[in-house]
């Protein structure tokens, strides 16, 4: 046996036994979810409108401050009262620009079987972005790189429940943040072949993004097709920047979908009272909207908004709070009321560890977002920490509350409910069904089997090493980690991405050294 | 001073420090939930009917086993058809039994200021029952006392959203257990004036809780109010038992509601299918409705179940999976459709101790239950490890869950809506709020904050010892503990019941020995 032999009969034993792995575990992505529960409607009829009429007033006589020239110029060109940096909506412009937002379309992806619709009673569970820490594979806390953010691709890419891979889910610290964008864009297209997020972290920057979505899907096809989401946060109240609105731009330009999303932090930035919260929040969701179609009429745009409420004790952001739901409940049906899709956040929490605390936040919000009925269920998996930190072991965890909810969302089957009454009539009182055929044929589709949660007796718990859930995550984790396959991408286009890229760090000064200390 | 001054003085000063602690914990009763949420309809008119109808078609055809000769001869006398133990239940006859049961009533407390109303839109919180173990207040793991069943009554007392301090929170091993049931009833009596639920382990003990009700009470109060809740489980596939029945009788005939609750395992007995399963159920709950009225036509009874669904794997029930959320979904449709009061289960988990697991599962069936719509949410605080232990910590924080749900289930509050959106005219963009007069007047009732949850930066939190979930709670626990103050009894009632006890432990013979090693 000849030395070069041996690393190529290890890579195909590698790969049989990721073959083998994956058999074990589905990583099949679950079909864009459609909303079969009804949604909770707790506005009446004249309660939409009492939220409505005090948007509009707010949009007309309060105003929203766009600290952008250029932005100003468009409101001025669309009709806007404009006044130094304040522009002044009239409610008959705002529904004019949003009604020509689509209602729903389809997201592309470099795999169009896993293409996604939105809007409607269609959504899509996105997973985390923005942590500047992370919780690794061993569960120690540190400052993430472009191999840890490369991992949570891969990840996203396995997870059933997740239909994109974002973009910068943990801050990759060991590359120049002028740069990073690049390699953040560049590490969701080559580690999957789902969606993924641009970065908008400024107007320059998402012109990469797109000018790479041009060469992995081609220019015109984006020009008429979504594929790629920007992310832009409103400074609340009534504040949108030049950084976000000139992102805002770049994205609307090319047809490509942004969140308008008014980052509110309830009682500080937002009045103490949920609908008035509500009433402001929408009348800034409205005004970017207005926005994306003063910029491309018939653009698709999401509303959007990040939502927090503060404790006035320490003026620290909470989440998994009632009103934060009653506020999920409130948006969904605003946003229905305007025929627009509709972005919340998921699995908020700000527990230090993936606790108790950690599991009643995330799940509360889970719940509430489905019975909002959201579309772009954003922050889906790893939140912990405020957004401080992502954990890999909550990570898995909440992929599969996601894939749960899902379940859930999906409503009763009721297609073997005649052959299941069989079942009761063979069985009858005092019998058993485990031996039935029926139940033998249905048992693995008719209830869920969370593979995180132990329900074993505490006695065969202990036997097998009182493992909490954390160290049953992380196991999965690496798991899904050996049995990963990069999906095939085309040679030519990831030279072509190579050398955008290449050309790009040429032409972008690394201004800051490598800031791993951040 | 005198030696006897001093233990006197430690009282007052005792007093003194109980007043002061409880001045910082508001321990008051939150009244009883009046749901302003929609409840989710996900079952369609059709088939809401289809469900009625296999279920009707069950109790004709297939049948319900009554393992009890009395209740044979009441239903022979009440016109269905009895064949050995079998009793075939003419839909007609169900229909016209279950119209007299009352849709709503009110249960009288010791405290009338905490009766609650049940039924229709009114809900109350009642904590889990029946643990073989506790984890303590240091969360140790043991089998529990008589003085632990008291610390969890004295909780149940002093948490604002518990309606309830229900019965055998934990089974009380130093006493013998054919007499238990006597001290179990003093317990919830004597430590609180909320509601409490009432023993079904035998005819016979249930006779001695509704003899106690009557000493408390008055005998010919309790004949017209109800006083107390009994639980008569029935053993699915579609049988009731002999202790279950009689149990069910002693409490009719007194005029106190039971709850129905066929105990439910998904798959294992009823088919693995959720709509076939909700029918079957249906079936076993409609049968012991019907029951309670050919017992006492229009005693007050509850559409109950206990249900879980089991994992295909290790036969192990699972708790907050999306079937279990579907059915109560759907269980709750079906009970309002028959127009009478559902009890369901809260906060069930496989957990083995307060991690995350456990704080997902039990926000997930928390928030279920609340969508559902239930009126008697039982084991809402403390239920962990499939309902083996209850967890001190996990009863404080469940309580405050279930104090958040309620928030939630209320809707938003309007009434400050105007002066609110004044609020954000005043401020205008760029501003903040947390300075603003409205905001000063509102934030302690605009958005709840959670005590159990830390939500500070992680620097902070370690500064403070990185203290998680469980331990807040201990210490919460503690607290409550030692500013826990008994509600008067008069004395006359409490020798009564003393008396009771004492002769009824005389009669009874403490057939087994103290089995604390149980």
């Amino acid at each position: 046996m000849s030395a070069d032999d041996r690393p190529a009969r290890t890579r195909a034993g590698g790969r049989n036994a990721r073959r083998a792995l994956r058999a074990a575990t589905d990583i099949t992505m679950l079909p864009g979810l459609r909303h079969a529960l009804p949604t909770c409607e707790i506005l009446q009829g004249a309660q939409i409108e009492r939220i409505d009429n005090a948007s509009m007033d707010i949009l007309e006589n309060i105003g929203v401050r766009f600290r952008d020239a250029e932005a100003l110029r468009d409101w001025r060109r669309a009709g806007a009262k404009v006044v130094d940096e304040m522009v002044y909506l009239d409610r008959g412009l705002v529904r004019a620009l949003i009604a020509t937002i689509p209602a729903r379309f389809t997201y592309h992806a470099r795999d169009p079987e896993k293409n996604v619709g939105l809007g409607g009673r269609q959504a899509v569970f996105v997973p985390m972005t923005g942590a500047p820490y992370l919780r690794d594979l061993d569960d120690i806390r540190r400052t993430p790189t472009l191999d840890d953010l490369a991992m949570f691709h891969k990840l996203s890419h396995m997870l059933p429940a997740m239909h994109s891979t974002a973009h910068h889910i943990v801050e990759p610290y060991d590359h120049p943040i002028s740069q990073r964008h690049l390699r953040i864009t560049y590490s969701s297209m080559k580690h999957s072949d789902k969606m993924f997020m641009g970065m908008t972290t400024s107007p320059k920057n998402a012109e990469d993004v797109l000018d790479m979505c041009a060469i992995l899907f081609g220019k015109d096809f984006i020009d008429t097709h979504p594929v790629v989401t920007g992310n832009c946060n409103g400074n609340s109240p009534l504040v949108w920047d030049e950084t976000m609105l000139g992102a805002m731009r770049a994205f609307c330009r090319r047809n490509q979908p942004v969140l308008c999303s008014p980052f509110v932090l309830g009682g500080a930035n937002t009045p103490a009272s949920v609908p008035a919260t509500v009433a402001q929040l929408n009348a800034e969701a409205l005004s970017a909207l207005a926005y994306t179609q003063v910029v491309r009429p018939g653009c698709p745009a999401i509303y959007g908004h990040y939502l927090s409420t503060v404790s006035m004790k320490s003026g620290a952001p909470m989440a998994g709070t009632p009103e934060i739901s009653l506020m999920n409940f409130m948006i969904g049906q605003m946003a229905r009321f305007y025929g627009v899709p509709w972005r919340t956040s998921n699995t908020l929490g700000g527990a230090k560890t993936l606790d108790a605390q950690a599991g009643y936040e995330s799940a509360t919000t889970l719940s509430a977002v489905i019975h909002a009925g959201a579309n772009y269920i954003w922050h889906s998996a790893g939140w912990n920490e405020a957004g401080m930190h992502c954990s890999v072991a909550k990570f898995i965890v909440d992929a599969e509350q996601c894939a749960m909810a899902y379940r859930m969302a999906e409503g009763p089957k009721w297609d073997d409910f005649d052959q299941a009454l069989e079942a009761v009539s063979d069985i009858g009182p005092g019998g058993h069904y485990l031996g039935h055929p029926h139940t033998q044929d249905h048992f693995q589709s008719a209830f869920f089997m969370p593979e995180m949660f132990d329900n074993n007796s505490i006695e065969q718990w202990m036997a097998e090493g009182s493992t909490q859930v954390t160290q049953r995550a992380l196991k999965q984790a690496r798991k899904l980690l050996e049995a990963y396959e990069e999906p095939p991408l085309d040679e030519a286009v990831n030279d072509a991405l190579l050398d955008y890229i290449a050309r790009r760090e040429r032409e972008i000064p690394a201004a800051e050294a490598l800031n791993n200390s951040f």
